[in-house]
C-alpha cells in the first residue's frame, strides 16, 4: 500500500499517524477516546490509530491524559509535514487566520484533514474540499454539524440514493436549551441567557449562537450535502432568538405550537432556500419535542420519506466520537468526496428570493385597547391580500396596552412585510409588530 | 480493476450489475429508485447501477415497472451466476428455503449479496457473514433492521469509535401503530388490530409481529453490531403485545409512562441481555413520543452519549432506499464486516441469566373488593422482599372486582416471579397478575 505521503507500508499493520492541532477539551477528549476505546477501534478496524504529534499553546497545562509518548509541536503547522502525521485533526477553531492556514497546509503536503470547524467550512468548504479531492484526500467533519450525531454520513451514504428535497434542524444546543428553559419557566430571554451562562451552557459573548451564526454555518454544509452545491454561508438568511419573547411562547403553546431556531433549507420553486430563525413548529411535530441541549436533523427524501436524527449537538465526548469516525473511515481507505459530489461538479446555489418565500405567520400586536384597532388591522392585511386564519384577543383593559395575537393563511413574506409596515403606520400599535414564520412542516 | 467475478473492467466506467430476486413491493421499488434517481445516484457514485437481471414467480403481472431492457430469470439461482450480475439483491424472504439458498449460492459464485431479510440474518447471519467475508465479499442488510433508517450505518461507522452498552428501539410499525391507536381511542387489542389488518397496516396473520417475532429478528441482528457478538435470535427472550389492555395503557399514563414494544439488548452484569418485550417507559422520554408506523432506535455509547433515530420502518420506499445505498457502497468498493467485527471474530453471546434481570415492574391485579386483599398483596411482595413504590386501587365496588395497580422498586425478576406465583394462590384474586416491565431508560 502506497501512502499518502508516498512511503510503501503494508497495510493494516503500519498505524495510522494522527497529529491533532489544538488540546482544549475536544482535542483532549480524541486522546482519551483513543487510548480508552483502543480494543473497539482494533475490533472494527484492524489499522492501529495512534495519536502521534500534537500542538497546542500551554505545553505544561495538566489536560488529564497522558502525552508522553505523544510528539510535541510548539508550532501547529508542524504537524502538516511530520512524518508520523498521516492524518491532520485540526480543533483550533475559527474561519481563518492559523487553523485555515494549517489545513491548507496540510492538504498541500498530502495529509488527510479531519474538522470540526464549521465557521471555516462555511467559508471555504468549497475552496477545500477542492484542494483535498485533487490530491485524493479526505476533508472530512462529521463533528463541525450536530456534534456525536452522525448526520454527515446519514445524509452523505445513508440516504444517498435519494433526492432530498429538505432538510431542516435543530443546530445550536445553546439556543434550544435557552429557549426550552423560556418556556418550563414562563422566564425572559436575557433572564435565562444569564442562567445559561453561568452554568457554561452559553458563552460569555452570546451572540455566535443566540443571533443564529453558529446554526447557519452548519446549515449551510447541510445545504450543500444536501443538495449537491457549493457551500454558500453568504445565503442564509439568519435571525435569532433574542427577539423572542416570554408571551409569544405562551401564545405559541395555546395555538398549539412550540417555538424553535431552526435552520432549514429547501428546494423551492424559484431556488433553494436557506435559513435560520426562530419560528413555530407544530407542537405535534418530531422536532419539537427535542427539548433542552439536543440537537436533531430532519431530511426529507423522495423515497426514504422523513428521516430524523436526534443527539448531543456538541461536548467533549460527542465530538471526540464523531472525529475518530471520521479517522476510522480514513484509516479503512474509506474517502469520499467532502459535500456528496465531486467539488469539481457543485454548482453554486441559486437563492430563492427571499420575498417570494410562502408561508403562514404569527403575528404579536400591542395595541390600545379601544374600539376599531382591529379594524384597522384586518383593513391592512386585506388591502395587502393575506388571510386571517385567527385572531386572539384575550386580556382587555380598555385604554391600556393590550397583545393582539394572529396567524395567517399562507402568504408571500413580502406581503408580511408590506402589512407590517401599514400597521407601523397605526397609531393604536404601539410596538413594530412582533412576527414570527409558522413551518408547518407538511 | 478486477471484479468479483474475475473479469477485468476499468473503473468507474463499467456497471455494477445487480441482479433482483424477488419483485414484490419491494423489488419493483428498486427498479423504480434506480430509474427514477439516476442522476442522483451518479452524482454521489461515478459508477452506474444498473438492473440487468431479475427474478419472480410471474413474468406477466403488471408491476408499474419497466422490465424490458432486464434479463427475466425464472430461477432466482440463475441469478447466482449471471455473467451481468455482480450483486445479488435478495428480496424473496423467509428465513431458509430459496431465500438462503440464493445467497448461498450468490456468494459461493463471487456475486456480492445484498438482502432485506431480517429472519434469514437473524437464524444464520454468522454463518453467512463468514462465507462472504472469506470470499471478501458483501453481505449488506441496511433495509432489513429499522426500514429506511440507515441505523446500521450509523452504528457500524458512524458511532464505530464507541463503546456500546445498550440498544434499544421500536422496532416493528405494525405492534406501535396498534399500541398507538390504543391509547389514542381506549380501545382493546382485537379491536384495532382488525382494523390495522383491513388498512395493510398488520398482516392476515398477524403473529410474526404482535408476538414480538419481527422485532426479535431485528434486535438479534443489533446486538451482533453493537457487542461484536454472533447474531443469537434464540437468546432473544420474547412476548408480543397481545395481553396488553386498554386498562393497562389508561394506568400507564395516570403512571407517567407509555406503553411501547421494545426490542433491547444490553451489557448486564451477568451476561448480554437480549429481550423484546411490552414495556412502561417515562412518558418524557424521546421513546415514548414515536407514535404510529414509525421505527426508532436509540443507541449509547460511552462517548457520545444517546444517540436516537426515527424514521419509517417499512414500505417500498424507505426500502429500496436502504437496499440501494448499500448497492451505492458495493459501487464505491466500501465493503466492511457484517456485522462490524469480522465475523471470525464474533463471540458467542454470553447471555444474561433472565431471572437475575433487575428492573421495576408494574402490576396490575383484579380483586374481589372486600376488605384484607390489600394486607395480603402486600405480605406477598414483602415475602419475597419485593418492595411497593405506588399503589392505586381507584375504584370501589364492594364484592365486585376492581382493578388494583401497583409499581414495584427495583427488583430481581426472579422475584417478582415468585410474588406473581403468590399472588396466584390468594382466592380474592380473580386474574393471573397483568406484569409489565418498566424501563427507566436511565
Amino acid at each position: 500500500m502506497k501512502h499518502a505521503d508516498g512511503r510503501s507500508r503494508p497495510k493494516g499493520v503500519e498505524p495510522l499517524g494522527v497529529g491533532i492541532a489544538g488540546l482544549g477539551t475536544v482535542g483532549a477528549g480524541i486522546v482519551k477516546l483513543i487510548e480508552e476505546n483502543r480494543d473497539v477501534l482494533l475490533s472494527h478496524c484492524p489499522r492501529p490509530i495512534v495519536v502521534t504529534a500534537v500542538s497546542a499553546r500551554d505545553r505544561t497545562k495538566d489536560r488529564g491524559i497522558d502525552l508522553s509518548n505523544i510528539e510535541w509541536c510548539d508550532d501547529p503547522m508542524m504537524l502538516a509535514r511530520h512524518d508520523k502525521v498521516d492524518v491532520v485533526v485540526e480543533v483550533i477553531g475559527g474561519s481563518d487566520g492559523p487553523a485555515k492556514a494549517l489545513i491548507e497546509a496540510a492538504l498541500a503536503n498530502k495529509r488527510h484533514v479531519v474538522t470540526a470547524n464549521k465557521a471555516l467550512l462555511a467559508h471555504h468548504g468549497t475552496e477545500l474540499a477542492l484542494k483535498a479531492e485533487a490530491a485524493g484526500l479526505a476533508l472530512a467533519y462529521e463533528a463541525a454539524v450536530a456534534g456525536g450525531i452522525p448526520v454527515i454520513k446519514a445524509m452523505r451514504e445513508g440516504l444517498a440514493a435519494n433526492r432530498i428535497d429538505r432538510v431542516y434542524g435543530i443546530l445550536n444546543g445553546t439556543c434550544n436549551y435557552i429557549l426550552t428553559q423560556m418556556r418550563e419557566t414562563g422566564r425572559e430571554f436575557a433572564d435565562v441567557l444569564q442562567e445559561a451562562q453561568k452554568l457554561g451552557y452559553a458563552e460569555t459573548d452570546p451572540s455566535f449562537d443566540v443571533d443564529g451564526i453558529d446554526a447557519a454555518h452548519k446549515l449551510s454544509i447541510l445545504t450543500s450535502v444536501a443538495f449537491g452545491c457549493a457551500v454558500d454561508f453568504a445565503g442564509v438568511r439568519i435571525s435569532g432568538i433574542r427577539q423572542v419573547s416570554a408571551m409569544d411562547i405562551a401564545y405559541a403553546d395555546e395555538l398549539g405550537f412550540r417555538i424553535k431556531l431552526l435552520g432549514l433549507a429547501r428546494q423551492a420553486q424559484h431556488g433553494i432556500e436557506q435559513r435560520v430563525h426562530a419560528c413555530m413548529v407544530p407542537a405535534a411535530s418530531p422536532i419539537a419535542k427535542v427539548d433542552g441541549v439536543f440537537n436533531a436533523v430532519v431530511t426529507r427524501g423522495n423515497f426514504v420519506g422523513e428521516n430524523m436524527v436526534i443527539g448531543r449537538g456538541a461536548g467533549q465526548g460527542p465530538t471526540a466520537s464523531a472525529i475518530v469516525s471520521d479517522l476510522m473511515d480514513i484509516a479503512r481507505d474509506r474517502i469520499l468526496p467532502a459535500f456528496s459530489a465531486p467539488a469539481a461538479t457543485l454548482k453554486k446555489v441559486k437563492q430563492a428570493p427571499a420575498g417570494l418565500h410562502r408561508g403562514s405567520y404569527y403575528m404579536r400586536l400591542m395595541v390600545v385597547d379601544k374600539p376599531g384597532v382591529i379594524a384597522d388591522v384586518a383593513a391592512a392585511m386585506r388591502d395587502e391580500n393575506v388571510s386571517m386564519e385567527a385572531m386572539i384577543q384575550r386580556a382587555r383593559s380598555p385604554g391600556e396596552p393590550v397583545p393582539v395575537v394572529l396567524t395567517t393563511h399562507e402568504t408571500e413574506a413580502q406581503a408580511i412585510e408590506r402589512v407590517v409596515a401599514r400597521l407601523g403606520r397605526i397609531k393604536a400599535i404601539l410596538e413594530p409588530a412582533h412576527v414570527l414564520p409558522i413551518e408547518t412542516l407538511d
